[in-house]
């Protein structure tokens, strides 16, 4: 057994043995809410917004962005359970503002003709302004669903509203 | 401005008030380590294995699926941020088993032509299996990666090794 897999292991029985009444905790989020934001180590959103388990949908993919992948959870999350209101979160100092789609198709020795769609950005206000706009535009998501863009700061922790 | 936002705004203050040493914080994972699983809101990966902010990537979709974007992030975190082992982290009464691809394209009104594949599964334990092995089969992950398979209990809180 790998030395993480072992400490994971232990944490999570200690976690168990204060479960208390999350057991009983309902399928939909009790504050109807989805958050799309990175999948970036430092990023803890139940920790910087104030969440407990039963609070709201996390979503997490590289950069935070609206994939297709995303908005797929996005439609189960409003459609079958239930929620209002959505925020997509990206970061500063983001692994995908600092490499181009070029930049990594050339790390896994990728031909033009492989190229994949790394979901990169040069502008991190431009990135999320436009994530936010596709969720709107979507022939699938309701216009009554209120879709708020933050970017969540690595050296300070605040979130900054862009729209 | 949303009760919700305004409740966000106030804890992040209050984190961010805090944030300490997480100002440094790398941007690669300390413990070289990436979660992938499911949006569920009882599910707090972070606290049920013992992370701190730092430690691990955490990807989630819906059902925690092998997603093409899930591996679009899975690609990014090993060759890019370092990573070399992986958890696909599936859970008891997870969305994704209660319902079928057809009762979903149903509640979106959709024509079979314009059917989504929503990543439903009817087996929990198979749908760890597969996901791991389209990981492990996949041309772009090296083999030298470790890849574990759990299902979360939402009624214990504990992981069930699958894989």
């Amino acid at each position: 057994m790998s030395e993480i897999l072992n400490n994971f292991l232990s944490c999570n029985k200690e976690y168990s043995s204060n479960f208390g009444t999350k057991k009983d905790l309902a399928i939909q989020p009790s504050k109807r809410v989805a958050i799309l934001t990175c999948m970036d180590a430092r990023l803890d959103p139940a920790k910087f917004v104030g969440l407990v388990e039963g609070d709201a949908h996390i979503i997490r993919n590289a950069g935070g962005r609206v994939s297709d992948d995303a908005v797929r959870s996005l439609l189960i999350s409003f459609k079958l359970l239930n929620t209002n209101e959505w925020f997509v979160i990206h970061h500063t100092d983001c692994g995908m503002e600092k490499f181009s789609n070029d930049d990594i198709d050339a790390q896994f020795n990728l031909a033009e003709s492989e190229s994949i769609n790394w979901l990169t950005f040069t502008d991190n206000e431009k990135s999320v302004l436009e994530d936010v706009q596709l969720l709107k535009d979507h022939p699938l998501v309701p216009s009554e669903i209120i879709i708020h863009g933050f970017i969540y700061n690595c050296s300070t922790g605040l979130l900054h509203k862009v729209c």
